[in-house]
């Protein structure tokens, strides 16, 4: 049995034995060994199956991660030099499929039948596919007021879905007490294990130089609680000479990260979240949301939040001028970069990876579609036809 | 200028001076070289970037191809080792990209301003993301009674839209032959030149070895022409020892190629074409048809048609079993190996690729949603809490 340590107090214990630290805060594995850039011919993310804690599965688990990381000139802002990872590219569209996939080959390995999940989004279908792909049943609990076409979209998987009556913030933790059944939450410590693949992407990528900045939304905390652990091990391997600078961007009416780290707080505490075209990461009280402020203030990063009106034109820009579809939860991320070169935080010949953190291609943007019909024999009038 | 040949009677032109032989037949690139396994840290498909007309370019289609194949032995059919082609995780959700990626790279880099297609779907879309990527400007040509959702997955790119009255097929031909922009349909040259792409991956992943089969859906056989090209390419270079067979599945509602290769015809005639939820591959007159009848003669393959029943249930199967999300066109494909191997024409033991040629995300399955609402103190009474 693996151990798990507070990221926080630094106490550890067996894994499975508790889900967080008596403190309050998340656990995380210990790393089987300090990272090294691998000879591994393993796909996607299982070219780090070593500092994971489980081996490579066959399935769609395999096909997570490795997801492409391009130069895009075109969407540079202010001189900054963009780079974007396109955690969309994953087997169900979002970045979540590392952890789910960690999780799923886990439980496959050591007897445990059932993964569960609190979500109404990426991580329901992703802890869904990734359960059907290892031959697990799955239990995902989403609200009970989900919009249904959201809940086609994880229903494709064939999970079990409870719809949830009463507090959705007290349900993530009340989850992580259940019996029979392995629940996999934004910042639980197989799903972080996964999440620390993207860093570890990243950085070998621009190695032996590192990129100077890493901007990216954040929910709970736990993508970016991961992104710094990966950061701190490579560091402390000597595999880059100083760790990237981290940025979180929230939607402007549910930032509590923004909040805490602006006004200089100790610990995140929870807001009244309002509505946000972002919702995938309107999180108003964010279970890791202490790791995140952590993250931002250790490599010297910041935080910035971004109102819709901002994150839709983003998403408008992402895709006509980059050919990028993204949910509106990542073009948050690109608005969030804007922000930044405007405020100084980002200068201009700096290098920055903006994590797109997932597809937009199961949400709709609202937009009218601008068609025009004209008859076939019409068709050379608009364009001249070659003699 | 590069040349095209004809894939038939072998005639060569300058590329752009015609886009199809005086014969009727398409017209191909000539490669620059023979392929070897290339030593390059491109990204993606851009891997082969010495084989293909143009170089790598920077953005979204920078990220084509490079997709990943994976093992899937819960999803094996009759003791046939199954490896699936994740197509739906190219940038825009299908293998379009490929194509879409060389075309736009080409026009960037040779002053054309415009790119344009004549579809309703996947090929729309692609062209519309990759020509946004590159700069250039795009218009698309759809059927007139086009559902208007499928028109919003196409506008979010923001090309021009024209929907075409009059007949569609003929839309084809006529619009190769406007000025001022570069159709790139399904079978043009730059197009296929990037669907070669997928078989070099599929078979320098199992190099020195080669896969018994390879199952792919057909529409207009522009990628089954690509795919044996790219094969004969590879065999004359001693790359690969014998080819694999490749077998071409359609849906039984719209099936010219099943029935000329059934019926042992010399070349595929148009059909009367019927509906089908596998509308992105019910191509009744397809322009490639002879080239893929060609295709699965040379290699010893075969053709199957498959009804819409076992395309529903393949569909499923590939997400509740495999967590695979896909189109029903990538469906039809799986559907048809089951009748391949209950047919005997692939054998227990052998090697098949299938390639999913384009994701689910867009698309409703129409199923009803099986959720129930329960009050979260009631949780614990489904699972148990732990101690």
């Amino acid at each position: 049995m693996p151990s798990v340590r507070c990221h926080d107090c630094g106490r550890s214990f067996p894994f499975r034995e508790r889900k967080r630290c008596a403190c309050g805060e998340p656990l995380r594995f210990e790393p089987r060994e300090l990272p090294r850039w691998p000879d591994s011919s393993n796909p996607g993310m299982w070219r780090y199956a070593d500092l994971l804690p489980v081996d490579a599965p066959s399935g769609i688990g395999a096909a997570a991660g490795g997801t492409p990381m391009v130069r895009t000139p075109r969407l540079d802002v202010g001189g900054v030099r963009l780079f974007l990872k396109d955690e969309g590219r994953n087997p169900t569209g979002s970045f979540k499929d590392r952890g789910s996939a960690v999780a799923a080959a886990y439980a496959a390995e050591n007897g445990i039948d059932r993964l569960g999940t609190v979500s109404h989004g990426n991580m329901a279908m992703s802890t869904a596919a990734n359960a059907a792909g290892a031959g697990l049943d799955c239990t995902v609990c989403v609200p009970s007021d989900i919009p249904e076409e959201r809940l086609s979209h994880i229903a494709r998987y064939g999970p079990e879905i409870l719809r949830i009556e009463g507090d959705y913030g007290r349900l993530y933790e009340a989850s992580l007490e259940l019996e029979g059944i392995e629940f996999v939450n934004s910042d639980t410590p197989l799903r972080v294990a996964g999440q620390k693949t993207v860093a570890l992407e990243i950085c070998e990528a621009f190695s032996p130089e590192i990129p100077d900045a890493i901007v990216l939304p954040v929910s709970s905390g736990g993508q970016l609680s991961g992104i710094w652990r990966a950061l701190s091990e490579l560091r402390e391997a000597d595999l880059i000479e100083s760790v990237p600078r981290l940025y979180a961007c929230q939607a402007a009416a549910c930032a509590p990260i923004v909040r805490a780290f602006e006004a200089g707080e100790e610990s995140v505490s929870a807001v009244e979240g309002g509505e946000t075209i972002a919702y995938s990461i309107a999180n108003a009280d964010p279970p890791s949301g202490n790791r995140a402020l952590g993250a931002l203030r250790d490599t010297d990063g910041g935080a910035v939040a971004v109102p819709d009106e901002e994150t839709r034109a983003a998403r408008k820009r992402l895709a006509r001028e980059g050919g990028f579809r993204v949910e509106a939860s990542s073009a948050v991320a690109y608005a969030g970069l804007e922000r930044l070169v405007e405020r100084d935080e980002i200068a201009s010949d700096e290098r920055v990876v903006t994590v797109l953190t997932g597809s937009g291609f199961t949400e709709s943007d609202g937009a009218a579609v601008d068609a025009r019909t004209i008859p076939l024999d019409e068709l050379a009038d608009r364009f001249g036809r070659s003699a």
